[in-house]
């Protein structure tokens, strides 16, 4: 918004480079990154330009850095869950899997919301962007072979292509950052449960009956 | 892209309102709207700025005409279901309401997709873009007003909130517009199909075991 970029946060104890960033991402969110100039920034901070590259080599970097930590949280997020899996102390198999990241990656688009809503809005014109997408179409390969060990150990649903589930379960986690508040109703842990309702047997393979 | 900036598309056919919006919104989503201006417009469709102005009066009106496209479309989903249960014409209940209007969502998201992804990712620094948020805001709450109805007549699961219910659906139908390729492998019929299959009996109120 116009209005806080004209009221920069002079007085502010000293900024760390991880709280500078919070900041740097509520300029990027409000006007978009390509559009987002580093005196913007520097204004919002209530610093001078070289006060800000200080902490930051450039603008890639400061996105680089934010985008980071959704990526490399989502990333630990499969890693742990394949870990398990390999160490044979994963139950409910490969739909248990898909539980487990399912509930995971919720938490983690409520804790790290201000980066994934970063992410889920590039354009793709730089090369940090394109890096990026490149990361977030590799988590998704990720879900997708798992979506695959679930219908090769039956427990999904036939008329459910593996890529397409893949894709949905990232959408509909990802779609939380919209409207996600801290301060809200829900807590993390019940959006996890939300959502896991909300597809619990979407995905099972043996249904009793249509519900039409 | 700034390649595409630099090409403008000389020597095509006079254009109509409709083509030149199209090309609009190219502009916008590939920069965002606060950083487009009109002389990257003029630029792209090839035209000098005061033809561009010939057809609308200011960006915030090609944007409106644009939001319009997205969101008259999806009201008129609304619109449709609810005629239709007044009506009596509706089978199934509440659910099968649900049912169609997610059908329904989904086709639209597919034809409307440029104008949709830019709804989706407005900032909300205009009146023209909060005005487009409140009518976003009041789909969101048809759909859980639906949900209620659902409840009511037993047929949603209890441990699943109406509102986030339809926030839910709202989430998983606006996501496909981030991948959906008109000449790829699934036609919208199909997508509309996946979708309701992903949270065909996750929304059922019976449940015949837990599939851990």
């Amino acid at each position: 918004m116009e209005s806080s970029d004209a009221a920069p946060r002079r007085g502010r104890p000293g900024y760390d480079q991880s709280s500078m960033l919070e900041v740097i991402v509520e300029v990027f969110t409000d006007h978009g990154y390509d559009a987002s100039s580093l005196g913007m920034i520097a204004n919002r901070l209530g610093l001078s330009k070289s006060a800000v590259y200080h902490h930051f080599a450039s603008k890639a970097e400061m996105l680089e850095i934010a985008l980071e930590r959704a990526l490399g949280a989502l990333e630990r997020v499969f890693d742990e869950a394949e870990a398990e899996a390999q160490a044979g102390s994963a139950p409910g198999g490969a739909v248990g899997q898909i539980r487990e990241i399912v509930r995971a990656a919720v938490l983690v688009a409520c804790a790290q919301q201000p980066y994934l809503i970063l992410l889920l809005r590039l354009h793709g014109n730089s090369e940090v962007e394109l890096r990026a997408l490149e990361r977030r179409r590799a988590l998704t390969a990720r879900l997708r072979a798992i979506f695959e060990r679930a219908r090769s150990e039956g427990a999904l649903r036939d008329d459910l292509d593996p890529g397409l589930a893949a894709r949905f379960t990232f959408g509909l986690v990802n779609s939380l950052v919209e409207w996600y508040r801290p301060d809200g109703p829900e807590t993390p842990e019940a959006l996890a449960d939300a959502v896991l309702a909300y597809v619990r047997s979407g995905l099972r393979v043996n249904e009793v009956a249509d519900f039409r």
